[in-house]
C-alpha cells in the first residue's frame, strides 16, 4: 500500500533477452507515484543489497532507459545468491536504514522465495515493506502463471534456430542433434516445433525431461525415422532424465567401439566428469541445490556417437551425425526478441508497482493470465498471486516446486509435443521467419 | 557467350542463410534472355547431376521464388561431393545430351575447381558450355573477391551472439569462451568484435587460425583480463593451430587435476578421440581433404576446463567458467540475414548469368570489387575473375588456396582485431541491435 519512502528494484538468476523490459517498466511506473520516491538500482540483485551498492534510477534519461529496455541480459547485474534466513535479516536492516518501503525482485522461483522471507521479516517488524516478484525464466517453469517473461523470446530463438537446423538437414541430409535449455521443464525443448510448417519439417522427435527414455529407444526412434525419411532433426532437452546417466556409465564403451569402428575421428565422445559427480552417481548442484545441467557439449557429442554407431549397426554405412549445444544465445542472443514477450514482460514491471501503492496488497508475484476471447485472439493480463504459492515454499514435502509440462503438451508417444501445444505456445512468439521451399516439378 | 541451350543451377558445400538468393538470382536473370531455353535445378549439387535428377524452375512461382530466397539453407540441396576427372566426364557428358550451355555452380573454392574441370573437357570436346562459379562461404576465405557472399549474414549472426555473450557475462561476471567456425580462416571469429561499442565491450580476447599460440600463452591472457577487469569474453577459432593437440594431449591430465581439486563436475572435459586420429597425429580430412572442425564440443570443453584450473591455482577461486561452441546456427540460423549480402548474393547469381550470355567469357568466377568513394560510402560490384584464380588450381605447390585474413587485419599482438577490420567489416552486416547500459549513478 501507499506509503511514503524509497524502492529498491533487483535482478536475478540467468538473464533472458526482456528482464530489461521489466526493470525499467518497475522505473517508469514509479516515476508516476509520489509516495516512492528514490528509485534505487541494487547491483547483482540482492547481493548488491547486502553491500549497499545501489545505483540512482531517477537519473536515468528516458533515451538510456529505452535503450537498455530492448537490451539483453541484466542491466543491473545479476546473481545466483540466494539468502538464507541470516542474510534476508541483514537486507531488511539496511531497507530500513535506507527507509525502502518498496522492494522488487525481478527473478525466478527463488527470487520468489527470498522476497516472501524478507516480507515475513518486516511484518514480524511491523515495518511496512510492500515485495513483490517479478517474473522472470526462459525455462517458463514458474508456478501459477500461464507462462513466464523470458519464456517467448527464447523460444523464438529455439525456434528459428530449429527451422535453420532442419533446413540444413534438408539439404545436407543425416542426424542432426540439438540440445536445449529448460532444466527440468520441456517447454524451451517444446518450442523446437513451433516453426514447422510442413509434414516432414524438422525436429522429428523431441524429448522431454518430463518423460523417461532408454537410450535403446531414443537411438531406435531415430533409425526409424532415418529410415523413411532419409534425415532426421533431433531435439533433447538438457534435463531428460538417465541421459546423464548414460554419459556416465557408456562413454568409455562408446569411445572404445568408435575406436574398434575405426570411426573415431567423426564424432567426440565425453568423458563422463564433466556432467556426473562420480562420489554419489548424481549430478552437480548448484548453489540454489539444482542440477547444473548446461555449459558442456557432452550430452550432444555423446549422443551424436552413440547415434553414428547403432546407425553403423544397423545400415552398415557411416551415416552423418551431428549435434550441437544451443547454449547461452538461448537466454541471450541480441535480436531475436518476441514483441509479445517483451511487452508483458515490461508490462509485469509495472503492474507490480501498481499493486504495490494500492491498499489490497503489500506482497506478491505477478502473474501473467490468459484469456480466452470469441475470437480466438490471444491476450493475457496481470494478476497478484500469492508469492508463497509461487516460490511453491510451503508445498508438501515431495511435491514439485516448479511447472512441468503439461501431460496435454506431450504426445502420448513421448517424444513429439500434441497440437494443442503448438496452439498454446504460438502466440507467444510473434512473427517467424519465410520459409520457402521449391516445388518439386522433375525433369523427365 | 550467346547459344542457345538449357542451363543446370546447382548449390554445393555448407549451406548459408543467402545461398537461396544467389539461386533466385540465376533463375531470374536467365528468365530474361531468349537463348536460354529449360532452366534446370540440379538436386545436391553435382550428386544430383550424376544422377541426371533435375527440376524445373521455370515452373516455380514467383512468390515460391521470393519465399526461397529468403529462405536458409540451399533449397535445391547441396552436397560434400567433389567430382573426380572421370565423375566430371561423366557430368560432361550427361550436360551434352540435355543440350545444356550454361552451367552455374553455387559453392565454395572446390566448387569454383569442379566447374574449371568441366569447363576444360568440353573446351577439349569443341562443345560451347558456358561455366560460371558463383561465391558461397561463411568462412570468407575464397581467393580474388572482396568477401564472400554468406559471410555478411555469418558475421552478422556472430556479432549478436558476442553482444549477447558479452552481456550476460556483464551480468553474471566469469569467464566465457566461445568457439566459432571458419575453418582455417579468422574471418568469422573476428566478427565476435562487431558488435563492440564500448571500451570494456567483448569480446576481450580473440584468437585466430592465423597466428600459432600456447596454451598457457591463452590461459595467461585470460588470466590478466579477469584480474584487470573482473570478467573476460573469449573468441576462439575452431581451427586455431595446435589447439587440437591440446586437447589431444591433455585431457587426460587436465581431467586428472579437475578430479584433485575435485572440480572435476564442473566443467567437462572431452576426450581427445572425436577431434584427432591417433595414429597420424594429424586431424581428421573431409571429403575433400580438409580437417573436419567442427561438430563437436570438444575443445570449448577443453578450453574451460584448462581455464578453470588455471583461474585456481592463479587465484585460490573457484572462477565460473563457461564455454559454447556456436554451431551449425552460424550458418543457417533463420531470421538473422545482413541485408547487404543478401543483395550481393542475389546480384552475384544475375552477374554469372549476364556474364554468361556475352561474348566476353564463356567461363569464370563472380567475384566482388569493393570501390572507395569521396564519402567512405560502402559500395560493391560484381566482376568475373578466372576460375583457376579462385580455384588456387594453377598455384604453386604449398601456397594457400584459401584466404587467410590480412595481417593488417589482426593486432600485432596477435589477440584482437585491428580498427582496419572493424571498418573493413563493419558494412557487410547492417544495422545491429540496439544496446543500452545503465549509467552509473551511486547512492551514497
Amino acid at each position: 500500500m501507499a506509503i511514503k519512502g524509497n524502492l529498491v528494484v533487483g535482478q536475478s538468476g540467468g538473464p533472458t533477452v526482456v528482464i530489461n523490459q521489466s526493470l525499467v517498466g518497475v522505473v517508469e511506473e514509479a516515476l508516476l507515484h509520489a509516495d516512492i520516491q528514490g528509485i534505487y538500482g541494487s547491483r547483482n540483485g540482492l547481493e548488491g543489497t547486502m553491500r549497499e551498492d545501489f545505483i540512482e534510477m531517477r537519473k536515468q534519461s528516458r533515451s538510456t532507459l529505452d535503450d537498455v529496455a530492448e537490451t539483453p541480459s541484466a542491466s543491473l547485474g545479476s546473481c545466483r545468491f540466494k539468502p538464507k534466513e541470516d542474510d534476508c535479516r541483514k537486507i531488511f536492516e539496511i531497507f530500513a536504514k535506507h527507509n525502502v518501503r518498496y522492494f522488487f525482485y525481478i527473478g525466478g522461483n527463488d527470487s520468489a522465495l527470498s522476497t516472501g522471507i524478507i516480507h515475513n521479516i518486516a511484518k514480524e517488524k511491523n515495518y511496512e515493506l510492500n515485495v513483490f516478484h517479478v517474473p522472470k525464466t526462459i525455462d517458463n517453469d514458474l508456478l501459477v502463471t500461464d507462462h513466464c517473461p523470458g519464456y517467448g523470446s527464447a523460444a523464438k530463438y529455439v525456434a528459428q534456430a530449429f527451422m535453420g537446423n532442419d533446413l540444413d538437414n534438408r539439404a545436407l541430409k543425416g542426424v542432426k542433434i540439438d540440445v536445449c535449455m529448460g532444466r527440468n521443464a520441456g517447454w524451451l525443448t517444446a518450442a523446437s516445433a513451433l516453426a514447422r510448417t510442413r509434414a516432414d519439417d524438422g525436429p522429428h522427435l523431441i524429448y522431454f525431461p518430463e518423460r523417461r527414455y532408454t537410450l535403446v529407444q531414443i537411438l531406435e526412434d531415430i533409425e526409424k525415422v532415418y529410415l523413411a525419411n532419409g534425415r532426421v532433426s533431433v531435439a533433447v532437452s538438457e534435463g531428460t532424465p538417465d541421459l546423464d546417466g548414460y554419459v556416465f556409465l557408456e562413454s568409455d564403451r562408446i569411445r572404445a567401439e568408435l575406436k574398434d569402428l575405426k570411426m573415431e575421428s567423426i564424432v567426440g565422445v565425453m568423458d563422463a566428469s564433466g556432467r556426473v559427480e562420480e562420489e554419489s552417481g548424481g549430478a552437480k548442484k548448484d548453489a540454489f541445490g539444482h542440477t547444473q545441467l548446461s555449459g558442456t557439449g557432452a550430452l550432444a557429442d555423446f549422443l551424436a556417437a552413440a547415434t553414428k554407431i547403432h546407425m553403423f549397426r544397423k545400415t552398415g554405412k557411416k551415416i552423418r551425425c551431428r549435434a550441437d549445444t544451443l547454449g547461452y544465445a538461448q537466454r541471450s542472443f541480441a535480436g531475436v526478441v518476441s514483441p509479445s514477450d517483451a511487452l508483458e514482460a515490461r508490462e509485469c514491471g509495472r503492474a507490480a508497482v501498481r499493486a504495490a501503492v494500492t491498499t489490497e496488497h503489500t506482497s506478491g508475484s505477478i502473474i501473467l493470465r490468459r484469456h480466452s476471447s470469441t475470437f480466438g485472439k490471444y491476450l493475457c493480463d496481470c494478476e497478484v498471486a500469492p508469492l508463497e504459492d509461487v516460490s511453491g515454499v510451503n508445498f508438501p514435502k515431495g511435491m514439485k516446486q516448479y511447472r512441468p509440462m503439461d501431460d496435454k503438451f506431450i504426445a502420448v508417444w513421448g517424444n513429439d509435443v500434441t497440437s494443442e501445444f503448438i496452439e498454446w505456445a504460438r502466440p507467444l512468439l510473434g512473427p517467424l521467419p519465410t520459409k520457402g521451399l521449391l516445388e518439386d516439378y522433375p525433369i523427365k
